[in-house]
């Protein structure tokens, strides 16, 4: 089952997704998916705040080396704050005189259950499902002795995710999905989750070894290399196998 | 006013606080500031939960000399996630092996105001109060790529705040208040938060460039120079003047 959350006539509605084509409002209406006009982040309707947003850098070989990092020995990991996040369809400012804006298509985990010294091996258990991120990034902005700087990672509406959410016992393995990135039709960045440095199991036992993960937590797992600077007006489609395609807009300004 | 929130009989309250000793709570009982067994991050009522947690790195010049850096240009912050907060007269486990782990005695600031793009000498008037954290850290803890590592300042409980939420009203000048640390009663950090290098309307100006902050996020301002080891058993006591003072205790374990 996929599961939206989108704003109809002033009012937060939860949904589910038929066709990736049709919503079925929790009113009973259905609707079709063009018509909706703003997609929330698609996280369960029990929680629809998280706690805590993880965030992976580096986590694919081939972006590391990209970026000309040698690959980390343990997760790269950073917070996001929820002021960052907006949903599918949502239009990300560029700020002004800012010369390398990149996308990054992230797998995302949605955390279903508690997990407090989970080991690998039941990392799924504790998996409500997974949607799309689109993690931008600036590369202009300095970075200082705590990094990512939030002017880099943490701007008003900087990480898109969405459309849905896919139920994880719906998705064959998390851990072999292709994904693409495309900037107004073009791809520019391919991919394969079985890439990761650090699995999703693995990810899920690093952090609750030392931070308990709440229901409603998210994990964003990292992008594969491939990524170009994106003008005012690019149009981006993140791709994930299985899970769903998130379009987002870059306008301009510093803020929406 | 001074605001606090208690769990007594198994249910959270608001109170206000008397003359640092009593409490008046939402149920309209009075009690004494020594019978409460469970303080809760003293957050407003209406917002207990932050959407962000905001943490200054090296605010004070005095602590960037202690630690080998130089005073930073730009504000080195870095997010907190929800789970490391914990209240007043709790228990921060030291993991079992480390060798370096100490307190950072913080001036809070919470927000009141939804603040976006707001000036300097605005920032006040976004402020709703204020209250002391202690911003456990870890050194042992490899610093990698992206810093602080999570392991070192977003464990469970790492990150205790209170006793109490000062109204802004209240508070003279938030920039000139002494604040000190006692380690089993010693007196091992002292300073005064006129030398932060990044005053609190500063932080507001720039936080509030790039990201909204809403009612109910918070800022930790950072600390001076004074940290030492402390071992397990510990009590330590974070003051700062005319808000509060922050007991709490280190115990073993990896997790609470």
């Amino acid at each position: 089952m996929k599961h939206a959350r989108v704003v109809l006539e002033g009012r937060s509605h939860a949904a589910t997704v038929h066709d990736d084509a049709w919503l079925r409002l929790d009113d009973g209406r259905t609707i079709s998916a063009d018509a909706v006009q703003h997609w929330l982040p698609p996280l369960p309707t029990a929680t629809p705040r998280p706690r805590t947003i993880l965030a992976l850098g580096l986590n694919y070989a081939d972006h590391a080396k990209e970026l000309a990092f040698k690959a980390p020995d343990e997760p790269l990991a950073f917070l996001k704050g929820e002021n960052a996040l907006t949903g599918h369809k949502a239009y990300t400012p560029r700020p002004p005189g800012v010369r390398f804006m990149h996308y990054e298509c992230e797998l995302v985990v949605v955390v279903g259950r508690t997990a407090k010294n989970v080991r690998q091996a039941d990392a799924y258990d504790h998996i409500a499902g997974y949607t799309v991120a689109n993690d931008y990034a600036i590369r202009d902005y300095l970075e200082n002795w705590y990094r990512p700087n939030l002017r880099v990672k943490n701007r008003d509406a900087c990480t898109p995710i969405g459309p849905w959410l896919v139920d994880a016992a719906d998705v064959s393995d998390p851990m072999n999905l292709a994904l693409q990135t495309t900037v107004n039709g073009k791809i520019t960045q391919r991919g394969n989750t079985r890439d990761m440095i650090f699995s999703v199991p693995f990810l899920i036992e690093y952090f609750s070894s030392f931070m308990t993960l709440q229901p409603g937590d998210i994990i964003l797992t990292g992008t594969p290399d491939g990524v170009v600077d994106c003008p005012v007006g690019a149009q981006l489609a993140c791709e994930i196998e299985q899970i769903g395609c998130l379009d987002n807009t870059l306008i301009e300004g510093a803020m929406t």
